[in-house]
């Protein structure tokens, strides 16, 4: 294989062709199962061993620039995206499927850069460092950046707002000062390189490291366990499946790095009854636009809801059907959606689900399946409690009937990890009671909990936890979304015990180095010096 | 086997006979090499299995328990180590050679109690949620306990302050309203079953869940991992050796579980030039009475010295093996002591270290070990890094002599992660030039940074970071030691999307539950109310 025609890596503060590659891919136009133009290498050994050198060289330019320049960088880098808005847009439309508008030139392309922002303003601020003074003690700790590289693996779902080189996980490694390996998506590899490209104008602008962005655009497996694995790679943050999750995860923990993983999440939707008596064609109305969301291809897409079994919950369950049925499938990801998505509802029926609509691929031009809806009863969940939350990623839903609110609430005590649970109930308080046995069970089981609410939109607010217990995620005590918080996971806890006044670092020296700065000086927050 | 005369364990709040032990052991006086009275079981899976369930009821009252009555119960536990201390030291004393006075009695159970009321205080206050409020985006979050049992393993060397029954993770798991399993450490029996008793009493007396402290003494190996990753169980806090350490890490992470570990350091001195001129002897005592503390068996231990391999260096090498020489070894903590030493002191020196001073263990009635100098060179170190960083458990002290500062630095370059890391410098400013180049390098692979101070005595401050690099525990982001950080270990962060205000938990509601109370309102931290 030549490699003279396969497009560049950006590695080392360069564009340059792959070395050795493995093998190479193209994108495809999941709207007409095309392959698009560009030839992508899977990159080999040689490129990663490069790119960890670099990434290396990059680490103490990073931990000694001012938060100025970081700060300037993610603004930098905003900007030149909103300088390239339409092209950006057409590209990820053409290799994702996903509408320009409003989807990704109006919604996640503004998300995008608003997090670049919000990055910005967190490293100004410097409050995320979470400086901790004691001055009778002489100890004075504070988050600094890891040391390392940070490897960011994007998934297909979000070309932007998740991109391994625009999304939250790398504006949390970069605000922090860690260099970034970023490892695209091979679901859009021409997107990723528009924003690499944009990334390494920035770099360049503000005068950051060269290696302080650096992209490859797909890797054979052993080669990416090589990757995340190698001493000079501090942490790293997943987004995508369970099983690929899952395989990263043992192999970073068994090198001793802190893997942060977004992996899946069926979202359960429970509706009492009085809300069903309430509003139930509406909530029908609400469950059916949030899950044809992006064709139900958000982590956060309601994939399972649970009513009582009555004469209103099948008259619910019926509207919910009808509204499904009614959905013009919305194209897929890409060539693996139809084949996950067949997947996840083989292994739902095989434990007993039936489906009520949709469960079949649509013959076309391009990647679509039907929207689906299951049902299953509340003992038939409860006798396979794990089968019947499989994740089918897509505009699925699995309704389920329970014999009554104390039968939902066994199932919220037989739920996995999720990333978010809604509980909808009346307007007045006819729901109340059953809510508070309802939501004890469903709180410890997910990371965001949701009144009268979908769950998808995840706003990015301080306050958000994009995160929850496993297998949602990998820990239960970080966020991937919302600043400051997020930016803790790609920082070390770092304790200067008597070190000399000149020698601690700005956040940590007796001025506030801000004016404005939140530091815990003697169990207070504040804003002022110490002894000011 | 009969049961009737083993020792009873505490599980699902009493204490009673273990059911079907695999086996027994007894406690060994050190000074003694003999028996101590008292048999106690090995537990089975019965018991295991009869703890988790208890500790699965325990979850529901503990959630629900106000902050007060917590703080009360870590508050009254206190109170009743501090009226029993002299039994307490008497019996820890016997189990681990360590003294009654100062040691026992005067400063580790006084931290311990400190500890506990730390916890207690923090409870009070509820800052240590990080309660995060944004109005506009209708969305607040803060950490929570997390819905299951907390598995604590003790170590042997702090037979209170890191005790699974009352140690600094046995009040983080408490404090964030987790019931605890404690694994007692097998070398310290009796000690654990009397701090366990108390802790009963207390929980008794404020009306705790009975199961809210459960002790078992010892397990063996493959029911301890069934114990680990049991779905009952939410974390996991271990310390101890790396070797221990590293087979829970795979076992609990396998599982999906948080473990937080504290294995191995060998806290690396740097003793730079201008210090050795200054004060080359009083620096020479300081170590040797740091590492002389409980004979050398501390987790912040020195255990590697760096001096530049000049006259002042090899002179300073000579009046810490003439004062290590000098010193009366101490009774090490068990059996296990002797041959742990010598297989650290078989792997320096089989990576070309060279035994200076002691090195043999001490004939005579108890468990005891020559204080121990090794010399090799910094060339040396640099070929075997790995090797002679080997953590020997006890006073064993491995001077390295750089041949210039420069290799000083690639000493601190290629050290493994550490707990902490010590850079002695002259008064004046001389060494400041030296003092950056090493400290830029020690920075990243040490949780604590010390000027001119050795590193035992772990203040029970705010800001402290008893933490660091793997492998020395096994994420960088968090603390053992210090109040209020060490209790994010044991919680999870659970976001409210436009959950009704009535129906939020009081740390969330607009009205500030204390009146002082910190919360993170809008981005700024404050005491006051929403909208107050």
């Amino acid at each position: 294989m030549t490699t003279s025609a396969l497009e560049l890596v950006l590695v080392g503060g360069n564009w340059r062709p792959a070395e050795a590659p493995s093998g190479s891919f193209t994108g495809v136009d999941p709207s007409t199962k095309g392959a698009l133009p560009g030839d992508f290498p899977i990159s080999s050994r040689a490129d990663v061993a490069r790119a960890l050198a670099a990434a290396t060289e990059a680490v103490a330019g990073l931990r000694d620039a001012p938060p100025e320049l970081i700060a300037g960088f993610l603004d930098e880098y905003a900007a030149r995206i909103d300088a390239n808005v339409e092209p950006l847009a057409a590209c990820a439309a053409r290799e994702t499927g996903l509408a320009v508008r409003p989807r990704l030139s109006e919604v996640e392309l503004p998300r995008t850069t608003n997090q670049l922002r919000q990055g910005a303003a967190a490293v100004r601020d410097r409050s995320w460092c979470h400086a901790t003074i004691d001055t009778k003690a002489g100890i004075r700790s504070c988050y600094e950046p890891l040391g390392g590289a940070v490897v960011v693996l994007g998934p297909n779902n979000f070309p932007f707002a998740y991109n391994a080189i625009a999304g939250g996980d790398f504006v949390a490694a970069i605000a922090t000062r860690n260099p970034v390996i970023g490892k695209g998506h091979p679901g859009h590899p021409a997107t990723t390189r528009m924003l690499a490209v944009l990334a390494h104008e920035a770099v360049r602008a503000v005068g950051l490291p060269p290696a302080t962005v650096q992209l490859l655009y797909h890797l054979p497996p052993e080669i990416g366990v090589e990757l995340i694995t190698a001493p000079e790679v501090a942490a790293i943050g997943f987004t995508g499946s369970r099983a690929g999750g899952l395989k990263l995860k043992a192999a970073a923990e068994g090198a001793g790095k802190p893997i942060y993983l977004e992996m899946s999440s069926v979202n359960p939707v429970f509706v009492l009854p009085g809300a069903l008596r309430e509003r139930s064609a509406a909530i029908a109305t609400e469950l059916t636009a949030s899950a044809s969301a992006a064709a139900g291809q958000f982590c956060t897409s309601p994939g399972l809801t649970i009513v009582v079994d009555d004469d209103q919950g099948r008259a619910f369950a019926g509207q919910v059907a009808a509204a499904f049925a009614g959905v013009t499938p919305g194209t897929l990801l890409g060539p693996g959606s139809i084949p996950a998505l067949e997947g996840g509802l083989r292994a739902l029926t095989g434990h007993g689900a039936q489906i009520v609509t949709g469960g079949k691929p649509v013959d076309g031009p391009g990647y679509a399946f039907q929207p689906t809806v299951l049902r299953a009863s509340g003992a038939q969940f409860l006798a396979e409690p794990a089968g019947l939350q499989t994740e089918a990623f897509g505009m699925a839903n699995l309704i389920v009937g329970a014999r009554d609110v104390a039968q939902m609430v066994a199932i919220a005590e037989h739920l996995e990890g999720n990333l978010t649970g809604s509980i909808y109930s009346d307007a007045g308080t006819a729901d109340d009671a059953d809510y508070a046995r309802l939501a004890t069970a469903l709180r410890p089981k997910v990371g965001r909990l949701l009144n009268d609410k979908m769950p998808t939109g995840v706003a990015v607010s301080p306050a958000m936890n994009h995160g929850g217990p496993y297998p949602a995620t990998g820990h239960p005590g970080f966020t991937a979304v919302g600043f400051p918080a997020a930016l803790l996971r790609f920082a070390a806890l770092r304790c200067y015990d008597h070190v000399r006044p000149h020698r601690l670092p700005p956040d940590l020296q007796d001025r506030n180095p801000t004016g404005t700065m939140w530091r815990s000086i003697d169990g207070t927050w504040s804003q002022r010096d110490v002894g000011g």
